[in-house]
């Protein structure tokens, strides 16, 4: 069962996060479809509903001076995704290490559920001066606890 | 003669200054043409430009904790710009008070002149916690040195 | 009682639509709160629910080659928005004519009902060259239908 | 010597392009550097003027029909850009088979040449339906001209 709402276990038995809203007109392109770095802000949004569902909304650890920086992103683009277009962002957390978390997510188009894409991103921990360091226990906790479901 | 590289008097008598780059695909939306939207942050990079020109980059203003908002806008669209197209944002300044700023901004299309969009944004000076004060003395010295040419 | 499930008549007496979401990290910019580009496209998200609502989406406008394209813009911002808040953009249709549709926004923050910004679009249809054409009927039906509440 | 102007042979004796630009405020966010997804743009920007300098430009493959759709991205940040920073993104032509192109990016920070971020985009050729088709022989042609130097 899930440790929180909005928290359930995905077909691989891992804990995962969906977020569900409609494409916007300014995220497409002149090719007629999704431009492709829309896709990043998605993922983003992604990682922000699994870090409210997990209890430390980023918007709180901005208040404890906790950045998180992306170091790694990668992406695969399957169909299109097209203005008015119904998706849902599935973020999973692969890896949480004391200075990196690795998330995963999956873009599906509704109703059909086909994948639109696919894709990941390594987060470390920086200060206000960008260095690289330990992420705050708290953070770290709430993190683990949420990736066992 | 203008007082600084890249100010010069445009043909109404006023000190002005041009910023002059390519669409960006991304900047497309699915109507094939530039998004709205995308003209806001032209306006932005014509009034950076221009602040830059006056002699006290963005970037500084921020080190000494000042913060321009914008508290009004408006545009209005002649043409459309198109992927590629090479633009020039032409800007002025319209106001200067203890107060306020008033940029007003012209895009044009290279290479025929033709006007694609005209805009204006106010600005007001912000503290940190968000409130309004006056505009520090030498933004204020700096933009009235400029705004005289 | 409003004609379609969404519209609703707001304190005015007028007709009205409601978008509801959440501030999307991207959004925001080095101020800390979210860019002012950032409210014309929750305008353009307002409309698009608007749209939808009265019956007839972007989606089908742009299969039966109906272009609306924005040819004014106003905002006025009152107090920022910040990552991570819940904000509501309601849409009103003030003049429809064969020639021109214009909308006016109000955004809201949640919970408090504070006014963020408020604004207004102008938009026109125009063909596939480009041109300024007649509003096709079906569509000025639609939102005629819809602006009567 | 490089067959086009504005292509060079760097380091490893590849054929490159620059493109140089000023990074724009509104592509920073509330950690106040360059949001993650703006380096996707600006790779593209790269890729735009690799396309433009090797003498087929984007705009004339739209016009032919052709569209390249990104299937595969990846990007590595070392260090953030910040407002007003100017950078460079040199772009390189990896891979050129009949049906998919890979471009590899590197965004150096100006005056100091350090290394913000690096990247990988694979593209292929779609119809207007959304098909993957063979690259047009003139598009490849041009690639691989350019792509020897």
């Amino acid at each position: 069962m899930p440790a929180h709402a909005g928290l359930y276990i995905n077909v691989e038995g891992k804990p995962a996060v969906d977020v569900r809203f409609r494409v916007r007109f300014h995220e497409t392109d002149a090719m007629g479809v999704v431009h492709h770095a829309a896709y990043i802000t998605w993922f983003e949004e992604g990682r922000s509903e699994y870090t409210r569902v997990a209890g430390f909304p980023y918007s709180r650890m901005s208040d404890e001076g906790v950045n998180l920086a992306v170091i790694d992103l990668a992406a695969r683009y399957l169909r299109p995704a097209r203005y008015d277009d119904e998706v849902i962002v599935t973020t999973c957390l692969e890896e949480t290490s004391s200075r990196r978390l690795t998330f995963t997510y999956q873009v599906c188009r509704l109703p059909d559920r086909a994948t639109l894409a696919t894709g990941s991103t390594s987060l470390v921990s920086v200060d206000a001066a960008g260095h690289v360091m330990r992420l705050p226990d708290a953070v770290l906790a709430t993190y683990r606890k949420a990736g066992r479901g």
